[in-house]
């Protein structure tokens, strides 16, 4: 799971903000939440949802992911409720879109996609990862590299810091600090976690590499063969 | 410059559609445009730009690309009086978009972007190449690598297929053939045209390499280290 911590109201009032949020019950169940679209309206979709959890109610009673992302598309669905009526009156959309990653003991890890309307996507074998937000610049190099068990976490973490570069680098929404999480499976707990600020060393080393690698990459494929062009516009009804 | 063949009325109608155009005076001017948004618009703007540079006017007299570009505005304009309003009144966008580029004798090869309202933008420097339509898939391989009077026309040439390759791989409404031409300064002919169908055993080669090269790069960055999670959900205040 990895998320970036840009948030904007516009191009002139960009904020830093967390859109990771973890919920742990040791030994018993690990949920990482992910946010985009409205800050203001993932922000009351968390509260509630953290609320419910502390009191023991909610995900910490989920007996399957699935049940769990039924339960925070409730929450949705809540927000729903108190906010919707009135930013629709101001023609604004009820945008927020949410991620679920983690694991109930006795299944396997599965993640979601929890629509604004409250309703799940999961990811497949044959869709192994999940996007939100300003996901065009990022999704190829996740379309290239990611395979349904045989990419390795070490290498997902790559493809997902390699997917939010490609975003920064194109698109002034997205930005630092990026934060990744890697859950193994049946560890119930996450010990993998990391935070990279914008000059992270590791951050500008990869960067700088990738780059270089990709250049690298142009130069040594083949030259493509070219020929005069055959003027089709001779022929109007071809137009 | 480089276009897609696919166009689309709706996810159950696509077809193949030719959206690149040439003009040539030899030893003159070159011109090509390239066409995205409503396929009818874009039509109409091209029979009425051929049809004037066929009678030896518009951009058969342009003094300077920037001419050009105003000329190929003012066909968008023409065709705006003809159908924005029937458009517009059953809720359609007006919605063309086109890229000239190409060399008018005395001054040296630019590229334009014009918009539906006319109005055009030029190329520059810093910003060296322009894209048209489904372009945020295709971007961040051009951002990486195309570098104003550095990198070579052959160079281009990959970078371009690369990002639509990059595009086609994860939109279904940008498809083959794919048509390249590679104009060099003061030529005044096509003479580096190339159109690569599905299929095409250049493009398929160098489809497989690239996906090949990407992983292999990504195996050799160096791997992220990584951290307990701090639990931040602890303190309130950091939501």
């Amino acid at each position: 799971m990895a998320s970036d911590s840009r948030t904007n109201a516009g191009f002139d009032d960009l904020n830093v903000v967390r859109k990771m949020h973890t919920f742990i019950q040791p030994d018993e169940r690990v949920f990482v939440i992910l946010c985009s679209g409205s800050l203001s309206l993932s922000q009351s979709v968390i509260n509630l949802v953290r609320a419910s959890f502390d009191a023991g109610e909610g995900i910490a009673q989920a007996n399957s992911m699935y049940e769990a992302a039924r339960e925070v598309g409730q929450a949705i669905r809540q927000v729903s409720d108190l906010d919707r009526a009135a930013l629709e009156r101001d023609s604004y959309n009820f945008n927020v879109h949410l991620l679920l990653g983690g694991q109930v003991r006795g299944e396997a890890p599965r993640s979601f996609l929890i629509y604004p309307q409250g309703n799940p996507l999961s990811s497949t074998e044959d869709s192994p990862f999940l996007q939100l937000g300003e996901y065009k610049y990022g999704r190829p190099i996740l379309d290239r590299g990611i395979v349904y068990d045989s990419t390795s976490l070490k290498s997902a973490a790559k493809y997902a810091l390699l997917s939010f570069d490609a975003t920064m680098r194109s698109n002034v929404t997205v930005g630092p600090p990026i934060e990744i999480i890697l859950y193994r499976k049946d560890s119930f707990q996450l010990e993998n976690y990391r935070r990279l600020m914008a000059g992270d060393q590791e951050l500008e080393t990869i960067h700088s590499l990738w780059e270089r690698y990709l250049r690298n990459a142009v130069e040594d494929l083949p030259i493509l063969t070219f020929g005069p062009h055959p003027a089709y516009e001779k022929q109007p009804a071809l137009l």
